[in-house]
């Protein structure tokens, strides 16, 4: 079957090749390192690719949110971390959801374990959201009263079962190289064991949790953790790609966009694919804003990608391409373009469904997914 | 009824009567000067909010697509522009639209002109897209041979009836002041005039088509034109609040979002609502990415916004709302925050309905909408 011809407007595509071999080599790693192995289900917020997963032997996954975790539930995943501090206004909804599977939350306050212990009807377990350097959310590694603070209040509610601290250590998004990745990583492992170890001797076993996707990419040994929760590894980006945690070959998913203008003058094209299907994410390239790499479809799939050709600037649903070292002559008005994304998980948040290589439609959760629980 | 217990997640809130008043007031200068009044509906993209148009006499409207197009065909809307340069690939469904309303067209090449041309089965009325500066999509305004050889080859066909030239003077989005707007706006009526008196001695009568908020906004008398097509005044935000070209209690739509974390040593509060909510368009406030300006909820609706409050970083679902000038204690976990959008398009595109004040729900075209005309 020809791929080609089916797409006609900005159209999410996904090669399930890439994409399973890349799930395969971080559930190996897990695997054979005794880690546990909770992906986080928010990269690709499919019921029917998390089923691969389970093919993996996975039965453990975090989310980002209530209706996320709803979405997984109503399709048999019964074991699920949302990693977002609690949200109060969403406490029937979390009742419900603890009423059908093993809930995990993540706390920051003793007034969030306090309002928990209070209004939860169910058991839950928590975590403790710690901060090891990112700045977005979380105690600070070192305020360890804290921390102590909060286990007190969670030993007041029988309900709440303390399992230990997590973290995300997002800062390895703004690494420069391999190098600092791997020391931001070591130094998450080395902070949540300091917490373990000063509160051991009060007769808590805390566990660790770490996971983003460059880290645990590159890590050959995990170290001393009890779980990672990596989730944009399933297709990775040209984010991961330029932090040299997957090469080009590992990203899976890509947009194809129709030419819809070209302007010789200045080698720019227009494409049909802007702000509300690529999202606004960008990285600096040579100082220049890059949303998206470019590449030429090819029969299969798509080709690698061209040298200097990058998505410089976005409004709603216009995308502007700019070929700054060749390629502008090969494209035609009609024809299509692929744009690697910057951030998959925003992209794919963006668009309603995924179109495999072989032509398969595949679903994910939508907006109506999203409002069943909401008011 | 309550409204701010009825929101339990990031929550897109509609002050009907501000909105209103926008529409009315647009309205009223359009028709004062006799100017034609052809919105533009991506930026509220739902069918119970275009009736307010149809109230104030409004039959004309602009989309940027096939599926808003048809969206709006299904509820009854029969003259639409298509405000973006002709996608080939959506032919099929350009034929189909076409059999149920007037159609109009964006081209700027001879190369879609004769592709329409050749596949067209409807007859349609025809743009040229004109590039005043904004340097984004167009004929350069000064290349009126290019003008003529598009002229001509729409000549061949019978199906094609040339209208007359039409810009977005998007740069108007850019401009440092109310001057800067105003010079833009007439110098883009100077140059679409200029390709009109150029053609008229060869028996063309080209109409004039413009359209951007700022200008729309700012002009008391819109001068030789046939038509504008404004969207994004019908809800403002903060980027035209910014250029001067609303004020602040013009501005119709915010997200709610719940406060789910607070950070006293950096008086920064983490609010439920990322980039998958309010989108990661930006300006600059002093230096710093704003994502949205911060004001507390009141009663009905939302109070002035905090200077120096604003959401200073997104990822995927959480904001991080700053606090530079005070107001960091006022605010409660469990609480909301309100978020007045930078850009309200991107931030409506992104969420799945309207919330009034009033406590009613309206809704928008959705993804299922988008995909009834995909392959």
């Amino acid at each position: 079957m020809e791929l080609l011809p089916l797409i006609k407007k900005p159209t999410l595509l996904l090669d399930v090749n890439r994409s399973r071999a890349n799930l395969q080599r971080m559930s190996v790693k897990a695997r054979n390192q005794n880690v546990r192995f909770r992906p986080h289900f928010k990269t690709h917020q499919s019921a029917e690719i998390g089923a691969w997963f389970r093919e993996e032997g996975v039965h453990q996954i975090t989310v980002s949110s209530i209706d996320m975790a709803y979405y997984f539930a109503q399709h048999g995943w019964k074991d699920i971390t949302i990693a977002f501090p609690f949200n109060w206004r969403q406490v029937d909804e979390a009742n419900a959801l603890a009423e059908q599977v093993h809930l995990e939350l993540l706390v920051e306050s003793v007034d969030t374990v306090h309002y928990l212990g209070a209004n939860l009807t169910q058991p839950v377990d928590i975590w403790i959201k710690i901060d090891v350097g990112a700045h977005r959310t979380g105690i600070n590694w070192e305020d360890v009263k804290t921390v102590r603070s909060i286990i007190a209040e969670i030993m007041r509610y029988p309900k709440l079962h303390l399992r230990g601290s997590l973290t995300h250590a997002g800062h390895t998004y703004h690494a420069n190289n391999r190098k600092d990745i791997i020391e931001i990583y070591q130094g998450s492992l080395h902070k949540l064991g300091s917490i373990r170890d000063q509160l051991r001797p009060d007769g808590f076993a805390l566990e660790i949790s770490v996971g983003d996707t460059p880290a645990c990419s590159l890590m050959e040994h995990l170290g001393d953790v009890d779980e990672i929760r990596p989730g944009n590894f399933i297709f990775y980006d040209v984010q991961q790609w330029m932090l040299d945690c997957c090469s080009e070959e590992d990203i899976a998913v890509a947009v194809a966009c129709p030419v819809v203008a070209k302007h010789p003058d200045r080698k720019e094209v227009v494409i049909y694919g802007g702000a509300i299907h690529l999202s606004k994410d960008y990285i600096l390239e040579n100082g220049h804003p890059c949303y998206g790499q470019i590449a030429f479809p090819e029969d299969n799939g798509w080709g690698s990608s061209i040298p200097g050709g990058y998505v410089s600037a976005l409004s709603q649903e216009h995308g502007i391409v700019r070929f700054d070292a060749g390629g502008y002559e090969r494209v035609c008005i009609g024809e299509l373009l692929i744009v690697l994304p910057v951030h998959s998980c925003l992209v794919i948040s963006a668009l309603p469904n995924y179109l495999t290589l072989q032509g398969q439609t595949i679903e994910k959760m939508s907006a109506n997914d999203c409002r069943e629980l909401s008011a």
